[in-house]
């Protein structure tokens, strides 16, 4: 499969993992995201990854592609944190040719991803003064000349799918690790976005209910994942209280990307 | 939305529709046969389907390409019957438009579509007497010049999914109609999807199991509809008895893609 296609394939994989605690699967749909809603933005997002993958434009204006193409739903933003994942890492082909995208990146591309940024409704924390809404945002990116990377840099203290960005995708390819160790297919993204829920404060937890409910939601993992606690107990538990970790969604999707392009097999076993 | 992202977009939702008794669904996977295979299906269909919206190549070339692609899977044939339908409605945009380019399908057609055939394991009559893998087949079709509408005229009479051809898209409309006309998006689906349970007996389950079985799920289904039996016992009871209605899913399918592309909304309930 081209790159492209392995990003749709990790987006549909990742999206359709049961149980996946608090988050859409195919079994749990929001009352305004429905699982149908994330794989029409699996199927739609594919010529931005095709603009991508080809090197016809830069990485800001991929991401706005992507979210353009994708925004014809009522779904609302559902995979902004993957778009800024997948992006370097289709254009790169892979960790190390990312860092070197990461690193290239230009005012035009800080630009485009704020241009991007607008046309979704992605959770920020309120201290940002970088306020996408705000025009001087734009003036100030170009009177300091900041990259994507810079603005990226910026929120990564806070968010954990900026700090792939910095750290060589480090939980991306723990992920990826960990998928392509595991010996029976599809099975295994539920317990590697498990081992990611276990040790990971989530911050999209965070920034949408506090430090608290992070810790909360990883205590109850670990539970889980010790077979203490039931994973659908869990999963019924977090749909209640709001709780849905979205970045490492994201970050399980970049992973699952990374696996594929290394020869991941994900119908290894025959049974669901 | 563009013709071939209907067509992706239309084989999504009808997979994801629960309850279909019977079939894969959200909920439901075979031993060999996943969600994640339906859907890898419909994202990596789409230059087949891109290539019948420009007019790049002929009926049976296309429905070879789309063949060829979403065989890249250990799922088996997902969609055979699908492409069947789609590939005219895309081609001709529309039913009048598919009856005249089915009018116009040539030999070249014919041999490509048994060349798309033999890399499946659809299912066929035993009489049939143009066996794809019989290679005095192809030269039969090229000795009587044979088109693939001929071909397609041979199948009708005990292929539902074919007799589409002949008569006007009538069931695919019946379900365009349908959904065209009920309140509630994406839920209208299963609703659809019953009303030719209740009324065609499914010829992919006359060729699998006998006539007999065909009649009972009609039956079934009439209770259903009625109120006097739930659609998920009936799906558990398909299920042991491996009674899976594939032709009506395929009319879904096209039932789904003409809908979209006359304006349906799916998404104009706000829950599931």
């Amino acid at each position: 499969m081209r790159r492209s296609e392995c990003a749709q394939i990790a987006m549909m994989l990742e999206v359709c993992a049961y149980p996946k605690p608090g988050n859409v699967d195919r079994c749990h749909d929001y009352d305004d995201t429905w699982l149908e809603h994330f794989l029409a933005s699996a199927i739609l997002a594919r010529p931005a990854f095709v603009t991508a993958e080809t090197g016809a434009a830069g990485m800001g204006a991929c991401i706005k592609e992507a979210v353009s193409l994708t925004a014809v739903h009522r779904g609302g933003n559902t995979h902004f944190g993957a778009y800024l994942l997948l992006f370097p890492l289709i254009m790169g082909d892979g960790i190390a040719g990312a860092q070197t995208v990461i690193a290239e990146t230009t005012t035009d591309d800080a630009l485009r991803f704020y241009e991007a940024f607008a046309l979704t409704e992605v959770r920020m924390n309120k201290t940002d003064d970088l306020d996408v809404n705000d025009p001087e945002s734009a003036q100030h990116i170009r009177d300091e000349g900041l990259t994507l990377r810079d603005i990226i840099s910026y929120s990564a203290p806070g968010d954990m799918v900026c700090r792939e960005w910095s750290n060589g995708f480090a939980l991306s390819r723990r992920v990826a690790d960990y998928l392509l160790s595991a010996p029976n297919g599809k099975q295994a993204i539920v317990r590697a976005f498990f081992s990611l829920l276990e040790s990971e404060p989530d911050t999209f937890i965070i920034k949408k209910l506090g430090r608290e409910a992070a810790e909360w939601t990883m205590a109850r993992a670990q539970e889980v994942c010790r077979g203490i606690y039931a994973a659908e107990e869990f999963d019924e538990e977090c749909l209640e209280r709001g709780i849905n970790p979205g970045s490492i969604a994201d970050i399980t999707i970049a992973g699952i990307y990374l696996a594929l392009r290394e020869g991941w097999d994900w119908e290894s076993c025959r049974r669901a």
